[in-house]
């Protein structure tokens, strides 16, 4: 039996839905059923479940999109920084093995070598970083507080995407965004993360941070053409003239466009197919709302 | 009727003081009667006392001193970010003033200029210096969350000292370590601060960020030969080399020594004596646990 919080979330369906197709028995209680902020309420569900292993898909990235992180900075915290750390303490005291989905969003650009972040390098959009976002400081933090967990598997998502119209879906953003700012991101396919991520526990691979992208990098320019030409639109995209340009609007924060290299979970024997693939075939198979 | 919050901390109880010292009645509940994490319990003990203002002296700087912090980070993120954050929500929505107790460790050194810090500059020992601690890194992300709240005065405490002995007291400190590190900051005599504090919110004197430390600065070696020269102890200090001598024992974090600038306080009308006229007073005054 597994236990998955956030189960209801945009990240947390994936893992759902992932578990659906494995025949893996999961309960997936609501915040109402258990309060996360709360050590003695998950100490109570996890031993009544007596779980193999915990996923927490728990976070808030804010509505409609990052920009509102910074209008629900408490919410922000509870629920990325609070959540892992109470999990942290309690899981590590009962012993049970968990993952906990992070964020790719505490890193900025590439490293000095041009290749991308791995998990040795230290996390350079959090707080060294004077224009790092409340958001990618709360992730930072709870990185922190579960390393003190030694059971606990870190999984960095990045920029998720899938054939699903969403508005948390990359390709539906950038159908819907009137212009687009051009970088250069490693993403993730986020049923390729669910399978990745449920395989690490599942296996399982050692525990710690796995940035868990779809290798390679590519650039919004890419992706809108790739949009394109698989017909979900025929309009022509506009894009921002720099990056200053993006953040002139009243409320914007800096967006972490960065690059990580996923080697690692792939060593781990965990295999994540590269990203043009993913786009390919998200895009052959888009279904719009 | 004042609420205070924190009321049995080692700052909290210099609150109770300066409160009863004016007559002024209080309440002061306890962890366990209102659950600060839950703005729920926190909206029920304010609507129960109708306050005229809120005290949240509640704050962790770990056990025996600050080192103990990066042991203990979700109770010390719960104290010292999480209360604050939802004392700013259910105190703006129900328009009450409050003050929140924040610390000068949000900064390390002086201005570029030489100068203390003022209110005006950007915290330097929070995000973007690579050292900072997370006691620092939680101080600092509070002052953001409680940032929200118009109704809110902040105040800046510094290393609190005064005649009662007591391990979270400078003078005790300095009387018990084996070896100090001479460094330079504002200090803050914890009644001085008390009253300042208090004062600030009975006149009122307007809501926002306000260091509240005894004009001036001074050395740990200026300390320690007051000390002496009081007649605390005969002992001959012993002083680290260098910063990183200190900083070289293991589980050791980072102090932020700083300068601030106690101007704008001042200027609002309320005095406090300079750092050393209450020093001397203190060590003449100096009462043994």
């Amino acid at each position: 039996m597994v236990l998955l919080f956030g189960g209801s979330g945009y990240v947390g369906r994936a893992f759902a839905r992932e578990l659906v197709a494995r025949g893996t028995g999961f309960v997936a209680p609501s915040h109402r059923e258990v309060d996360l902020l709360s050590e003695a309420a998950v100490r109570e569900a996890v031993r009544a479940v007596r779980p193999e292993f915990v996923i927490n898909a728990v976070g808030f990235t804010g509505r409609p999109n990052i920009d509102g992180t910074e209008k629900e900075r408490l919410r922000c915290l509870q629920a990325n920084t609070v959540v892992p750390g109470v999990l942290a303490r309690v899981l590590e005291a009962e012993g049970v093995r968990w993952g906990h989905v992070s964020s790719g969003c505490i890193f900025d650009g590439t490293r000095a070598d041009g290749e991308g972040f791995t998990e040795e390098d230290a996390p350079n959009f959090a707080f060294r970083h004077a224009q790092a976002s409340w958001y990618s400081r709360t992730k930072a933090m709870a990185e922190i507080l579960v390393s003190e967990s030694r059971l606990c598997t870190v999984w960095r998502l990045r920029i998720p995407f899938d054939e699903f119209d969403n508005p948390r879906n990359y390709i539906s953003k950038i159908l819907r965004y009137e212009r687009l700012l051009d970088v250069t991101n490693s993403i993730s396919h986020l049923g390729d993360f669910a399978r990745a991520c449920v395989e690490s526990l599942v296996r399982p691979i050692p525990p710690g941070i796995y940035n868990v992208t779809n290798p390679g990098r590519i650039t919004t320019r890419e992706v809108a053409e790739a949009v394109r030409r698989h017909g979900l639109t025929d309009k022509a995209f506009e894009f921002f003239e720099s990056e200053r340009d993006f953040l002139a609007a009243p409320g914007r924060v800096k967006r972490a466009s960065c690059v990580l290299s996923c080697e690692k979970i792939q060593r781990a024997g965990i295999p994540i197919r590269g990203v043009h693939e993913a786009l390919e075939a998200t895009l052959a198979a888009w279904k719009p709302a």
